[in-house]
């Protein structure tokens, strides 16, 4: 059992010893990271980011195109940019600009925000793309990040946009940035993200409307200005034929365009997607294709296309931002308490009269055996039905449903006792067999850490960082501490997840939540007030040692009340005012001191 | 056209002279109360709240319920709180909290920080419920809010609080709480928030689990601090039946644990669970009875089953937050640009020679006439599909695909007015004249202010605030600022959205989003760091005139940055190195001067 960790895992971790390894420098344990995280006093869900793999990535992305160029002696060059809706924390952000230089990888922004931010911290002469939806102060801040030297494109979503372009342009004596134009692919998309692509998408300039483009970039003596066509078809492309012929259709638009008068045009900006394999199991593959078969396919249709038509190879854009952020980032959240529906003979409390259903019930469970249980089991389920109804209905008390809920539950595990010996031909009891499951409360919020799967019903790998030496036999669904049903991660019979069976008054039981690294922070939300969870980075230094470079706790009730935008003086002064009512002024004081330090509490649950 | 205001509205607006009026008060126009606000220098989305919409569904609640207690002559009092998990923000807590104090109105708390707020915020003697997963701090929590006086249940969620709740009593002289136990209904829940119910759900003690739990607090002597069993079928039940068996059960449950000797368990907790009206189509309607007949319902087979086993009476308890919260809050998004695809012959840019299939759809074109429109729409559709792989193959180009798309268009408009004429007996053109939408660009963000549209696929009514006695034409889509594909509400055919024809050069046109008090503002996501909107609280004077209580901006883009974890300094002094490359001194300072206000500007759009 090693949870798909050679589907999913990247080879960026490894198991040895029970343990989940780092497979990296001295191959630290993440065991053993998060315990040292946790001696210095850290407790609850945590986010542990690794910027040696925001490297790998990063790398893995330029040497494939570099390869792909070279083999098939391309005459375009490789560039790439970050977009930074996938991920504009500080803590990432900043390892990644580090990273970035030697690749002169740029940053990609959807928003004045993001501008901002990528005018900033982004390397000198390193690419910016500007996307998405803009007014004129965003195109006017486009125009002082391309004074400050950046190498800027603004991509234009529709043809009012360009208009604006104009007028702003005319505010400053030059024109400092390059155009762009998201062009409307009649080949759309795949995946959950698909609506990206396609010809009712949301996005991109129709055939009729780019020639209108061009029109008016003429007519504004601007067409030296149009550097780059974009499209982008999903931010998770499972399959790579649309790519491909997405590929065409833009190499072609390329080309016409290019024989059109737009001389500076030599890119193909080709979106983010490239895909991340989520996947545990070998036969959910999220993607039928490797990095290295997407930049060929990528590299060689832009060339046969070029040689075709006759115009100079365009260099290739890449905006993927899934692919390098997503295997960076760990959520580890502790189990704090598992919820079984065991049941035990001992707990019956047959009466000295029982109705005649409970009755035949423990009749039942008596003989049941190897040959009738079948048939017993099928009566058991029978009687219980009526019992429940005979409850509803007042006949029957508490009592009695529960030897009831006891009996059957007992005879549905000795049924399956000799149906397991049997090998299960009962699909009934097979069926319930797979729905037995053990509750692991994780201390986190999915709505908080896993946005993606509450709202798209993205899967992200999961498995225990300990204990991996030993067969896990409990059928696990995963809660999380939000009082919201929502809040689990189900488990189907097709795709299960086998957990531990842990006594955790004696011991810690961890559950890693892999490659959250892209959207889920930034997606996160606040449900019942539970906020950013602790957060870690974790470096590598020359020798190899691991180091926890940073470390900041998760929020305190009193931060996210501030949040929310109440006075927390107030709240003091209220809180304060209404322990007046206890007269005993000792008693009193002790517990103002209780409750002004319990203010300080994290919002996530403590270990007790 | 009145948008099915009269199926969602609650008589809370009607339309006026072309406007969409509050009924309350002297009556203003929403969009008169938008230009107040834009004239006091606010642009952008704003979240308008109307408190009197909370007092009036708190009111329902107490006076339905009230009601259906003197009509079956009912024995038990009802009591209602508010969970803070609906609406934790102080625009929307502060007022409730004002308007609850009559009713005797308490909260539920289902996290650390929500129960602090509740014992800073809640009326003196009002209830206090406290549910969810609880660590030992929590319950401390619990206990100082009891010796504030405050009337505190804790419910317990499994055997292990229970036993926390024993523990951490020690620490103290007295218990001043009561104890709940939520229990585990056989009955299931209803709806997309249908998890809830039922055997499999996350929450709740079963028969047995609870027949534990009445053992250990006999053990303990704590059996006279059992007050309340609570069960929550989900936060929109759309039908009663669920709802009636869940009472017959719990009802049952109550009445033998009063018989197994818990004589201070006097109420059960129904949860929440009464359902908003958010359809704006009489097919669609999302419930299926009334609050009268929800109320008369609960207290009559409480009284039913009470009488039955002869037992008190239980006091009734709800939790319900949708109910309360939605109304009172407004969405207002002003559209921002308009998206058609309009084609013009004018357009065409036919060569001397044009590519077979053009000339032939050109003759198509030139030749459509009443009687043989059906078989040239069929023919053109399939000359556009092989002139698409044409250009994808580079044997056409730009200008012919683009001359293609202009003539299919125009085609397909006289294809169907020629189809209006006849009826539209024409499945294809049917179904292509109910796809031709526009594209409503509106200035919010679906992620940050309709996380349940995202998630859920939630539909909130929505409808212009303007035009409304103008018949709209325009089959619409709408779109956020995001650059994300998911950032779409879409129609459908059966159910569409006409919105009007505007020219937003010369006028404005904005969009109400109805019922959004719920949930929406915390799980809000900041996707492309839009975050939260303008707001304000529209209050009435005792004449009746409406006034703007509170406006709070939307936040700055300086702002957001900070809340990621920024250094606003260094962002600020890199940004001004980031310029030292200009030479002229004067250029560069007033360049700085721009980008620095620029820093002020607003996260979302401005109008241009």
């Amino acid at each position: 059992m090693n949870y798909g960790i050679d589907i999913w895992g990247g080879n960026n971790f490894f198991i040895e010893n029970g343990k989940l390894k780092v497979n990296f420098g001295n191959q630290p344990a993440l065991i053993d990271i998060i315990k040292e995280i946790e001696e210095r006093g850290f407790q609850g869900p945590i986010l542990l980011r690794f910027p040696h793999l925001i490297r790998k990535q990063i790398n893995s992305l330029y040497s494939a195109f570099n390869k792909a160029i070279k083999e098939f002696n391309y005459k375009g060059k490789f560039h790439a940019v970050f977009p930074l809706k996938v991920n504009q924390f500080p803590t990432f952000v900043k390892p990644l600009i580090k990273i970035a230089n030697k690749f002169n990888y740029g940053l990609e922004a959807g928003s004045k925000a993001e501008l901002i931010l990528a005018m900033a911290y982004n390397n000198k002469n390193a690419p910016i793309t500007i996307n998405g939806f803009k007014d004129k102060d965003m195109i006017r801040l486009a125009f002082i990040a391309g004074f400050m030297g950046y190498d800027v494109t603004i991509t234009i979503e529709g043809l009012n946009e360009l208009n604006s372009i104009i007028e702003v342009s005319k505010e400053y004596e030059k024109i400092p940035v390059n155009i762009g134009i998201r062009i409307r692919l009649h080949t759309s998309g795949v995946g959950i993200w698909a609506k990206s692509g396609g010809i009712e998408s949301k996005f991109g300039l129709s055939s009729t409307e780019i020639i209108e483009a061009i029109d008016i970039l003429k007519k504004e003596k601007m067409l030296d200005k149009l550097k780059m066509i974009h499209f982008h078809i999903g931010s998770q492309i499972n399959d790579i034929s649309p790519l491909k012929k997405a590929i065409r259709e833009s190499g072609n638009i390329y080309a016409d365009l290019r024989k059109m008068g737009a001389k500076n045009l030599s890119a193909i900006n080709i979106g983010g997607g490239l895909a991340i394999e989520y996947s545990q199991w070998e036969e959910k593959r999220d993607k039928n294709y490797s990095i290295e078969e997407f930049s060929n396919d990528v590299v060689y249709l832009l060339k046969e296309i070029s040689q075709k038509k006759e115009v100079p190879m365009p260099d290739i854009f890449t905006e993927s931002g899934r692919f390098i952020a997503s295997p960076s980032t760990i959520l580890i959240a502790p189990v704090i308490e598992l919820f079984s529906q065991e049941y035990h003979e001992k707990n019956l409390k047959l009466k000295d009269k029982n109705p005649d259903l409970v009755e035949e019930l423990y009749d039942l469970y008596k003989t049941i055996n190897e040959n009738n249980y079948i048939e017993y089991f099928h009566d058991a389920l029978d009687h219980f039905e009526s019992l429940l109804t005979l409850f509803d209905l007042g006949i029957i008390d508490l009592i009695d449903r529960s030897n009831s809920e006891i009996l059957v539950n007992l005879m549905i595990k000795k049924a399956i006792t000799y149906a397991t010996l049997k090998g299960f031909k009962n699909k009934d009891l097979k069926s319930i067999n797979e729905k037995i499951q053990e509750k692991y409360l994780a201390n986190f919020s999915i709505f908080q850490s896993l946005p993606d799967f509450w709202g798209l019903g993205q899967r992200f790998p999961i498995m225990p960082l300990t204990k991996l030496n030993i067969t896990p036999t409990r059928s696990a669904t995963i809660w999380d501490i939000t009082c919201d049903s929502d809040g689990e991660i189900p488990f189907s019979k097709e795709y299960p997840l086998y957990l531990h069976d842990v006594d955790l008054e004696k011991e810690d039981y961890y559950l890693g939540f892999f490659l959250v690294g892209a959207y889920q922070e930034i997606l996160g939300m606040k449900h019942n007030l539970f906020s950013y969870t602790n957060e870690a980075i974790i470096n590598f230094d020359i020798e190899g040692n691991y180091e926890i470079e940073f470390l900041e706790p998760t929020q305190k009730i009193r931060e996210i009340l501030i949040d929310l935008d109440y006075d927390i003086d107030e709240i003091e002064r209220l809180l304060k005012n209404k322990l007046e009512i206890i007269n005993d002024e000792e008693e009193r004081k002790e517990i103002l001191g209780e409750l002004f330090l319990l203010l300080n509490d994290m919002i996530y649950l403590k270990n007790d």
